[in-house]
């Protein structure tokens, strides 16, 4: 399968991106249609069997691979990280969502939107991220949730929703601050342990086309809109929902958002190496190219220092996400915690470091439209954001090696 | 005057950066039309006495300051990046056109084009950069100068092209390979030791409506357009222009262009350490008001080391930049080599390190369009390369140091 | 002076640093007499005028230099760290005691102390670090003093006291925990402001040759046992002075261990940059020579990008602390905190990066003996923890600015 | 093993650090004997089958070790890297040596040297790095060996010859410019494509007690002696040695040298890991202790960003080892350079910055004698310039991803 998929991202995927951008356009159009090239992509990589491939292996629906393994395929896409992942229907947000469906959705909800988003008919959002508040701890979420007759009223405002504006949107799971609803709840959860203010949130599923739902504008990242996937903000105004879209069910939000960050959450560091790949390819091949006083840049030896730690970093973080794959493959996400950050925290630091260089290597056409660095640069800058900031992920690390070694010498004393 | 152009840029300046971006408008608007919002900041600035400030005090034309006083100046209007150069005209590459005219430019030339420019009533480009050869060593450059009656034709590529796209272009300064042409000025060089080389290359005005002048496609910046002003690539097709459009003489673009970057070296860094205290401030905004579990980001200890270091980075900068500005008024900008390159590598360097941490300071805020850290890394990270990336100066630099150490070394010798 | 100073440096100091170590040879010896090449340096200074240059110029004593111009003549000290500043009476810990009794002594310790220590007859140290409790808050110092007839009793441990193991040491200046002592003074100090937790300490001249006083271990720093200086344990066993040691008074310990870091906290930094050029040097020299494959290593890119970063680095800290200099001659040391801080955490960190590239372009020679580099870099590593390490200052720093900032909002909003 | 050999080192080796400094006193007694705790930790770790653990598994003196493998024991022994290495005969340049001797030496060289070395009864050097020359290309070695009627003498000088001042000393191997002596392998060099730049060299056995062997001086490292092991400086004059003491023919010494540097490359590497999770366990010890102003500074978030940053770049470290350790068993060195490249450069760079941390986390402390800190800095520095400074290793590496590159850009061509 790695054969197959690198075949398909050199030969269709990294040639294509050019008449990608061109379909694109400029203005109202990039939101408005799915460019042909996207629809043509999908089509084949579904004949070649790349399609759904991250889909856990103890699921039913599972092409069958281990994290480890989708790893090593995660990269590859992301050396063409604008097509590659969305040809084979690997694309964030989708793969959370379909996760999240397959893990706690009911038998007529998988039916009306897994089903869709699997055969990539239809693309979702996850709408958790909200304006003012520090949305890295979710007990901050306040969308709010209240029951009507028949269902409930959906109002809040969300930020930075991936795929908001996007023209195949068809759902929004939507994290809600339902409050003291999940009543019925409430002695299971005090029997197992979990605390009453992770009891007052839930997952809804909003269809995109319902009344009240108001995506206000697309955001850019640096300059870039990402259409047609794009980040937005919205308004859920009164917005009505059926009974029925209840994920799970009342105030068991938590339980939904943390099992959504399980491998997902190394899914961005996976890519992240085949766009550090891509990037040290792209200065290899403008350094052994030009030339400056009647020799190549590639026999400058700064430069060379440049490709050096670049790949080294470059093999640091594949060592480090593998290896947290592989820790999830054994003992699952929650397990593989400390591996996970490591991941995290370090690879998209590198790789933005790896771009800069590459872009630095380029002159003024390295920040510039004609190479794909620069939007890649500002699409790994949000890494050091997303899921929570590099600062959040140091603290807890920190925090977990300082607890470990009191446990440990606290063992060491009393064995005395 | 630092009072009354302070007072300008926080009162008059920053509160319309957000009008500026509505008039901006989306599409092809934004190339069409000067925003109203300029005017408007335009007389104020001129009525205020706070207009082509930049112009080197042994001018005629000159509001009588140094480089050193000027330097203070201009780091207040980069607090303001997008309006204050402009609104005072002293923006580049205008600055830069209207000094070539002043030391170069003949009475007819001046009175044409010169005139309209300190009006701030025109704008104009420096077309030097072209695609496909390294343009840090102007040497290289291949845009060609042949004689036709009455006249001159030019013919060739432009990319970065500054302003080109702009509404109120009306001249373009070309750099263009004239040949052999300059022959009759031969002699004085050869005597003046100015190498053949460097007698090969001319600079012409070319009206930005003359028949054959092609702007193919405004260049982004990690996705930014910069409009109204822009960055271009351009054609020229057999550009007919009159003789009189040539400055100072055929052959004499080496004297121009070396001329042209003097002082103008540093107005970048001298607006940079402004970008700087800008993104500063913006980050103590943020961190004093966002609270995370009860707490402000204010009282974390990792954000106060990134506001120390700020604080570090940006007066270390301000000492350099000053001190080149110093120097250039004391022994001219040839003799102010080291001090130039030192500012020239160090600062952009650090204020993008400024802004890095501006921008994590804020989350997801920190790479959107609801605040201006991103647009200002775009801006700073092309410092890096304008008038020649950073390895270029620490190349220079480093001989530089090494020719100085064998020089002293040497004269020690000697002395024994 | 510059010109004398130098003079004397490059030509006395520097090649007579061999022979000082031949001098201090091994074993015990190193600590049991002064290097003869000591004495005939200090002689040669004296007669040149190159004497107790420190002295601020505020003082009687003093020659009148300002510490802007102090700056400079410490700068080339720098350059041979081990000798010159010995050379001209210019050494801490001596320069900050000579201040402190010049300060704060009565007629009779001048007579008895100040005086042979300005004749750089005899030696002293400062005694306040100690073990087991974090000295950078002096509040903490337990070392104890107590009344007994005629005079008092001092018990306690110091450590890393520079200079304790010298053969010329006559005197410590003893930062002691008097306790409630100080009851006389309690009224003014509760008019002055004073905290009570201030009023607990007092500096007290203890004799190096008193009964009781242990003198444990030198300590080392790195491997390096800064003979004949050095850095020692001690401890104080029921040490008897007479009531005249005590030094302005009991309880006011305080303000002369405040008043004595006054401009003596940039001496280090000052210095520091003269070790630099030192290190600069060094490697020049190595790399202009060196050669691998036929070419020197100063025609390595990469060699001559260090090169020019430490240029850099260097100016910008010598900017740094000639500011803070000036700031403290036109202020007065307490309102030029920031000045100090900036340049106390900025410098000792680049320098060491240009000692960490002068050692590296040595190889292996880098770090042993046979270059000044590994000493001097153990020198400055340990100014990254006097006086504070750099965490504390950039805590302070960065919450001065946050204040700043909450002051001057608070103002602009309480103008509306 | 790794359970025996953990508890060996944090019960034996740990615990006893203290007494090996001590018993290693002051003065010329440091080298001349070696400390009795030495012999009785070798003792121990012979009985617990901890011995030559370093031995490839391709040898029949091997206790079947894979390089994985060794590597994992490696980390742990590095925890104490002044015993553990020794204790268990596992320390350089003694297993260097062996190997040699277990690859090329003849029978009775392996039972006159080999056998007490495998036994840990004597003691080896290693005599290439020359003064005045580039090493690291070992074409420039000029230590002369001549012909002499039964055998040869060694003339030349030598530099940072580890081991060379050890009381325990019996022989060292000298790499020797041998010349055209060589001349009867011509033939079947020339066959096999050696160049005959790389015919001039040989390894010869030099028994330490022969006459004309002078052993100048020890040399420090950051101040520290290294007792007693060492790094000394030495002169052969006319030493005579018997024909028999050649290693594996005239001419040879390449295949040799090159030979020796094999997985030995990443010894160094593996036990840096240990040093670095010692230094983070010293941290740890130190930051949950220590109190300001009533916090442990385990509580500082900077603090908790230092511990966190050094487990990742910790972790990292040992996926690099671990893949480099893993590719020479299953590919050989040769086909490991890469991977043997990333971490020869990444790892000492990383551990150094570990250890700065923790250094600075103890304040003087940390520089001074009773952490173990600043030697390991000083120790873990050289790693940065043995077997070809960082800058060779990158240099090496970028121009082979330049090849890389070249090569399969090529073959992508050529399919067209």
């Amino acid at each position: 399968m790695i054969k197959t998929l690198t075949k398909f991202v050199e030969e269709e995927c990294i040639p294509n991106e050019h008449r990608f951008e061109q379909e694109l356009g400029v203005g109202a159009q990039r939101w408005s249609r799915v460019p042909p090239v996207i629809q043509e992509l999908k089509q084949k990589a579904r004949n070649l069997g790349l399609w759904n491939l991250f889909i856990p292996h103890e699921y039913e629906e599972s092409p069958g691979l281990t994290n480890y393994e989708y790893a090593h395929l995660c990269e590859i896409m992301g050396r063409s990280i604008q097509l590659a992942p969305t040809a084979t229907n690997c694309s964030a947000p989708d793969t959370g969502n379909m996760e999240v469906l397959i893990k706690y959705g009911n038998a007529q909800q998988k039916k009306k939107w897994l089903v869709p988003l699997m055969n990539g008919e239809i693309r979702s959002a996850f709408a958790m991220t909200e304006p003012n508040v520090a949305s890295s701890d979710a007990t901050n979420i306040s969308c709010k949730l209240t029951r009507v007759k028949g269902g409930y009223l959906v109002n809040g405002k969300k930020i930075w929703i991936t795929g908001a504006s996007g023209p195949a949107l068809k759902l929004f799971l939507v994290m809600v601050r339902s409050g003291d609803m999940g009543s019925e709840l409430t002695n299971n959860y005090a029997e197992s342990g979990i605390k009453s203010i992770h009891r007052q949130h839930s997952v809804v599923i909003v269809p995109a086309n319902s009344p009240g739902v108001n995506v206000k504008r697309p955001l850019t990242v640096f300059g870039f809109d990402d259409a047609p996937i794009g980040h937005s903000e919205l308004e859920f105004n009164n917005v009505f929902i059926p009974e029925e879209n209840m994920v799970l069910g009342e105030g068991r939000g938590f339980e939904i958002v943390q099992g959504r960050l399980g491998p997902g959450r190394i899914h961005h560091t996976m890519r992240a190496i085949g766009v550090a790949e891509r990037a040290l390819e792209t200065m290899l091949a403008r350094v052994t190219k030009r030339k400056v006083q009647g020799k190549t840049l590639a026999e400058n030896r700064v430069i060379l220092e440049w490709i050096a730690k670049a790949r080294i970093d470059i093999d640091a973080s594949r060592h480090l996400v593998l290896d947290a794959a592989h820790k999830i493959d054994l003992y699952g996400p929650a397990n593989a915690k400390k591996e996970i950050a490591l991941a995290k925290v370090f690879v998209p630091n590198v790789v933005l470091e790896v771009l800069d260089k590459a872009m630095q290597a380029h002159g003024a056409m390295g920040v510039g439209p004609d190479t794909p660095l620069a939007e890649m640069y500002a699409n790994m800058r949000t890494l050091r954001l997303a899921d929570g900031p590099d600062e959040v992920h140091l603290f807890q690390l920190g925090r977990s090696e300082v607890k470990k070694f009191l446990k440990r010498t606290d063992a060491a004393k009393s064995k005395l």
